[in-house]
């Protein structure tokens, strides 16, 4: 379909030059949370993107810029809407790198540095996989529209809007969203989708200032009122019981069940590496795959209240606050969490209890058999001779919704830059520089594939 | 009794030096929290101590020194045993303090500074007193034996060890304590001793790291364990559900409850002073006041999981904690909350929860009619022409125990240095000089009464 000799000549050829490019990306700081760097790596992408020939917009949102670029023939017969993102995880706990986050650190085949793997190298392979295509292979095969957002790690809170703002010039016949890696096996992951996420804190004010404990028989403790308001939300056995909750969720179809089933998940590498005994309730592998990628949740991201430091200290706190996020499936939207929430705290006369709404993304996940999937199948056999797990859905979230089902188009994530030591989000992100290049060449063969399929 | 225009006017004439003195206790760090400074503040009253001609020994502990005096005749018909304590609460948030925590500056009739009212102030105001009573009424009318400790801020966690080895020299007629100060109504308010404290730090450990939130169907999570655990330690009626602990407390006599009732409290002073609107389940101030003092609490100090900071951040924590205190009244005592909380965890499944007794002492109240308390209501006739309001017990504890029920000993929490506005604990602690003068002039009463009165 089109000339792997050549493309891959020129990727040996261009090596080095691809990885001063790299070197460069993560160089430039750009975390969303705080907001450093972000306009200066919107610039950066743009400008790499014009050099490729693109046309190229940066739209300013109320936080990071949104990054929109076209390139490949306007008569195409098809076209491929690409998702990444530019922002990167905060780089804390800074003391736990071997290298500086922001430097780019090749030892021994493996690159090193924040945003490595997510997601800034694989955003640029595909960058200089387009570059390559272009170089030797003539006009692209297919009309490319590229998203590139800069809010990825703080919920894409802006994503949303700017979507809606420009659905028209937004449609393709399938989206290649972010990709992700391979497995302890070595099998490439994809997917067809996310779950969804709510975010909420929770707060609860007691008096003006941290009492004396003496006074507990008298004065409301917050740090009380927020345990009992929590202890209603999921019992010991791990059952949600917010009132409505599990009511609206759409039972797995005997289908995505059996899609569920069939990933592979490395169950006794996971409890090494994370000092587990077994999983919730003692249960199976197979029960914790299908709720680990079926099940709705309500998690404890955190709380805190009062003095928790060394030592002890006798007061009754002034304030408790807690985070919770829940994980959506098909039925639940992070609109009705948030007034399920409400009213089931509200029922139970917790008033006294804020609720904010802090990100909220939807469910999503596109049917099996869209072009997108059969191209990036066919795409993995050609690049690593391996068919990918294919998971019905992650279990991790990101503003899939807007960008497919909203616009009515399948998505796929596809793609291995990481490997499974990658340490996403973690002191020490890294890839390998086999995996780098091997973006370039999956990127090219699923240009090709895409044009190629089927309808 | 005593020559009480000849003892004034020493204290009119030394009120300077006495001054200077405390300036002296005042600059002198000892923050028994972190240590610093206690082993000089030991020496500093040690000599001040010798300087009055007592038989002064300091004795080592494995923290802070216990100071033990004795003074006045061998061969007195009574012997007084009086408790003080050198060291003092941390001094943050120093930034919050107008001058510096542990230097003695006078205002406007105001002495501020870390310690003049918790517990220096009225330390050296009654070895002030005893100085003026020598130099002006001849020997002591009472044998003084005198136990000055240096970790009463932190749970006083050597003391009993101490006392139980020096049982026999401890032998008196009566204990005069720490006072305490007067209420918004210029009542000088005494007491019979205090609720025990019983303080646990539990923890539950879940994965090795701090895990991404999507992991949350399979992988137990530590701060639900911890909040489920918690919630079923208390309702939220506020009733305390610890299988047993309300089987062991001894319910109010008559007598007592009465006692408590007459207690006069200024409610609504307070509900302005912490922002509140009312007291739990709005229950009447008359409650409020019998449960204050009379109930036993399990009260969360503090809980940490995860992450709390700004914003979101999704993740399944690895470990919770959680701080809490037990008051204690009579029938419970910190070993029994110990095991009662273990067994309550391990009968619901809850042992993957680890408890830790942080510090405990135990309930202590002396009965009514005593010498020692009949002597402190006279002395406050005598000194502030005011009959003092007499708790059963404060609400608060203290090492009451080990120096008083243990020994077979009365005592009574006797002074009035602390002004409603002292800001004990906090930035800016203060008393009046007027209060510090006064509090001479009570021990002397004190000490007359004291040796004076039918047994």
């Amino acid at each position: 379909m089109y000339d792997t000799d050549a493309f891959n000549t020129f990727l040996d050829q261009n090596q080095d030059r691809f990885l001063d490019e790299f070197a460069q990306f993560i160089g430039q700081i750009s975390v969303a949370a705080d907001g450093r760097g972000v306009n200066d790596m919107a610039a950066l992408v743009a400008e790499r993107f014009r050099q490729l020939g693109a046309a190229v917009t940066v739209y300013p949102t109320p936080g990071s810029p949104v990054i929109y670029a076209e390139i490949g023939p306007e008569d195409a017969d098809r076209t491929l809407l690409i998702y990444n993102h530019y922002d990167v995880q905060p780089e804390d706990p800074v003391d736990l790198w071997d290298t500086p986050p922001f430097e780019m650190v090749i030892r021994d085949g493996v690159i090193y540095g924040r945003g490595t793997g997510d997601d800034k190298g694989e955003l640029l392979s595909r960058i200089q996989a387009v570059e390559a295509w272009l170089a030797t292979q003539g006009d692209l095969p297919v009309r490319i529209k590229w998203v590139v957002e800069g809010e990825e790690e703080t919920g894409s809170i802006h994503l949303e809007a700017w979507v809606k703002a420009h659905a028209d010039q937004l449609a393709a016949d399938g989206v290649l969203w972010e990709g992700g890696g391979y497995d302890e096996a070595g099998r490439p992951r994809f997917g067809l989708g996310g779950k969804g996420l709510a975010y909420f804190e929770l707060r609860c004010q007691g008096p003006n200032q941290d009492l004396h404990s003496s006074l507990a028989p008298m004065i409301v403790n917050p740090a009380w009122r927020l345990v009992w308001a929590l202890s209603t939300l999921k019992d010991t056995n791990d059952t949600i019981t917010l009132d409505g909750y599990m009511d609206h969720v759409v039972p797995l179809s005997d289908e995505d069940a059996a899609r569920i089933d069939a990933v592979p998940l490395e169950f006794e590498a996971m409890k090494q590496q994370w000092g587990l005994d077994g999983w919730i309730n003692g249960m199976s592998n197979d029960d914790a795959r299908r709720r680990y990628i079926g099940a709705p949740t309500i998690t404890i991201c955190g709380i805190e209240s009062g003095y928790a430091g060394q030592g002890s200290k006798t007061v009754l706190p002034a304030e408790a606050t807690a985070k919770l996020d829940f994980r959506l499936v098909k039925g639940l939207t992070p609109e009705l969490a948030h007034t399920l929430l409400r009213e089931h705290l509200d029922r139970r006369g917790f008033t006294d209890i804020t609720v904010t709404m802090m990100s909220g993304e939807a469910f999503a996940a596109s049917p099996p058999g869209s072009l997108v999937e059969r191209a990036a199948i066919a795409a993995s056999q050609d690049t690593w001779g391996k068919t990918p797990v294919m998971m019905p859905w992650y279990p991790g979230s990101g503003p899939v919704y807007p960008l497919s089902t909203m616009l009515g188009m399948a998505a796929v994530f596809a793609g291995a830059t990481w490997h499974p030591n990658a340490r996403i989000h973690s002191p020490n992100e890294n890839i390998l520089l086999n995996d780098y290049m091997a973006s370039m060449r999956f990127t090219a063969a699923f240009l090709a594939r895409f044009a190629a399929l089927q309808a």
